[in-house]
């Protein structure tokens, strides 16, 4: 966001870690936060270190307050962690872009700083709605960019959708996006309802990526997050419809406490 | 999709065919998808090979499942195929771009490729929508960029529209735009509900497009292309309004399941 | 619109007459086809020729079809004609652009076409909306860039509105922009419903500036154009509403049509 | 807006003070019109001098009518004053972008023509929604870019908010992207109900502002400001309705006054 004009994102490095073929982790919001959770659950868990922040004008025309009472632009993060002999970039993050036109651009910046760092290998999480509630164990549905990985990936729990419905957003971009520049990608969405903050999918869906990755993860912090998401979420819903609100009239009852 | 940021459209070649001033038959999807359709039909009767693919910013932000499990961006494609002594190219695909601006960029994008192989005539096909189903033969209207192409083509079966109302979207606009390179063009539409999958309407604008190119298809597979069509629009649609749904806030019973 | 890609707008100069500080007249749709109506009277009245087409991927991604069954983009058009010892450039048009943005950069364009010629004043005419009907002749409103314009054209018939509601579209913008060129601008709008194409209020329109301009122009036609313009705006509304009803759903007697 | 296309802003630079490290103040058209109201009045009460206009394709495609019968674009304009031996820029305006997109590159351009001036140091002015009438003094709310600053400004009259929902627009995003290039910032938001034209807010927060300032500032004439502030407002609402309203058909008997 320099002088000469507002660029499709802003990528600020923080750090040049040096890593091997590090593997690209994506969880950003979408259907039951199942990504965002899990992905940032793992950012915790491996005590991965934040290098990359990413802005862009496609974001909404918001920023956040944080819990100190600073206030930041939304963003993108891109943090890096090692476990079991493997490098790993996570990306996490506030949003994803407004239009279809901002998401394939900063999918793009995404994907510029991915290949940067030597990744060849993708693998998005989020969730895919039922509008059911149930107690099974939520299904975890795995996408894939080449018809090999299937056979490759079989055996850790997820099932192949043959010719399912479209994948909006970031989690099928960053996938179809990185094939034409030759990586490798599975997304992995798991079942959810997807009007409620979903750890239970979150977990099935982090379950299936620490089989493939043969890392390990404890899950047990995993509830107690999902429940501050929902909070957040909820208080935010709450204070946009009170802007939402503001074109009403005011009664001339009340219009006559203002003066 | 390169690393210097995502241009208006991505064009990859994937060989360079040589063609002898090859015709542009176009058919995304549309009214009745009469000209996806009907374009579709001809690149699998014509047995018409892939040369160039299309992607763009501006197409709407999913990707598509195949049927064999794998992910892939949205796209336009270009097929080539001979039939009578005539070079063919035939532009099918996903989707059409979802902004005014994106619909011109396009468009002008699929010139390029055209007039890179030497394209100086364009057939574009597609329905104009009547809102009543009719168990006639649907009515073909031919609409044409130079006013001779109407004695030219005339007694080949469809009816000039004096005066008509707009031409929406990719069939209008690659006759227009491709008048200002010099191009000639034809738009065939067939009349249709507009609401269905119509393959009598595809049907009858092939029937006019293959006499005028003198060319020979069978129309036989039309029908059982168009059920299959209608299916998978439907199971979409289907997930679609489920993901619309994920506003309504869940009762209290209901949210009691998560967890 | 080469292979370069889209520019903001694509002028297409068809010839360049010598002009000697011509006055720039515009008049595109808008408020009951005030505008449009009045230039395009202008346009047939004084023969004046055209010379500059304008098309913009800003525009709505339709086509037009003329009365001889051919097909062309949308565009704003150029005339010239003299008249009184004056040169006038005379801008008029299927549309407007459709967004924020595409109306600024429009009319930027056009503004560039004007100065190349030596265009030094403005004249822009539209209608505003009383969304009354009334038999009494229309009030026309003159909004200035410098208030000096005011002095000097006062006597010409028209009211100076002092702090009156924001004028939408090129009407305003084309005196605002042209304003920060160094130009003089004179909006001239004529009261009108609102909702019909409106020939009276367009002659009144008309009255005030060719007392200005000290030229003679028959309103004789006013009124038959006038119909024929309301006649194809309602067949285009009928044929677009069509469009968008397709979204409904056919019942099962209807979709038993189909096939 | 150079004949060279229309960038995201223009930017008008009137004259070019000397100024000693100037804190910029903002205030622009929001919730409750409460930064408005407090900047424009600061403008008017310290006889800041304009010397910067700032234009952009992403405002709304209006132009103002002022009280002396001219037109002119909609704008941002930049002040300056001193007091208390403080260089102050304040920007003021009619209106803030339009899309996401906008807001950001107007932000950017905002930020640019600040650090040619030297602003080291951002106070943001807006309002907060509730939703409800009090007769209480309105409590301001301070969110900044910088944990220290709250220790800083402590004692000026305003709360912190940990962890509080979104700002939406330029008094947020100025802090936001002023801090990526280094800046600090502080944004003041005053309790308003947000339907309606609030001085009451708009002295609440301004009376934080000149005590973090200190310097003085006469609040006699904010109410009567905002007075005039709500009528025009009003009559625009009222003017914009009629254009909204113009789709309705006639009746047959209105009709038949046309003509």
């Amino acid at each position: 966001m320099s002088g000469d004009g507002v660029e499709d994102a802003t990528v600020k490095i923080l750090s040049k870690p040096k890593l091997r073929e590090p593997i690209l982790i994506e969880g950003l919001p979408g259907m039951g936060y199942v990504g965002k959770l899990a992905a940032e659950h793992l950012v915790e868990e491996l005590r991965a270190k934040k290098f990359v922040e990413l802005y862009s004008p496609y974001f909404p025309h918001h920023v956040a307050i944080e819990p100190d009472g600073t206030l930041r632009l939304l963003k993108n993060d891109f943090y890096h962690a090692s476990s079991n002999g493997k490098d790993l970039i996570i990306v996490v993050g506030d949003v994803q872009a407004v239009s279809p036109e901002g998401h394939h651009k900063v999918v793009d910046k995404i994907l510029d700083v991915a290949e940067q760092f030597g990744v060849k290998q993708i693998f998005t999480l989020g969730g895919f709605a039922t509008g059911r509630y149930s107690r099974a164990k939520p299904k975890v549905v795995g996408v894939v960019s080449q018809p090999e990985l299937i056979e490759r990936y079989k055996g850790h729990g997820f099932t192949v959708e043959k010719g399912g419905g479209p994948i909006i957003g970031a989690s099928g971009l960053l996938i179809g996006m990185g094939k034409l520049r030759g990586m490798e990608g599975v997304c992995l969405l798991g079942e959810t309802h997807g009007m409620v903050v979903d750890h239970n999918s979150a977990k099935a869906v982090l379950e299936v990526l620490v089989g493939i990755l043969g890392i390990k993860v404890d899950m047990t912090n995993l509830e107690q997050r999902a429940k501050e998401t929902e909070r957040i979420i909820e208080r935010i819903r709450k204070e946009m419809e009170l802007r939402e609100r503001k074109e009403r009239k005011p009664t001339e009852e009340e219009a006559s406490y203002i003066g």
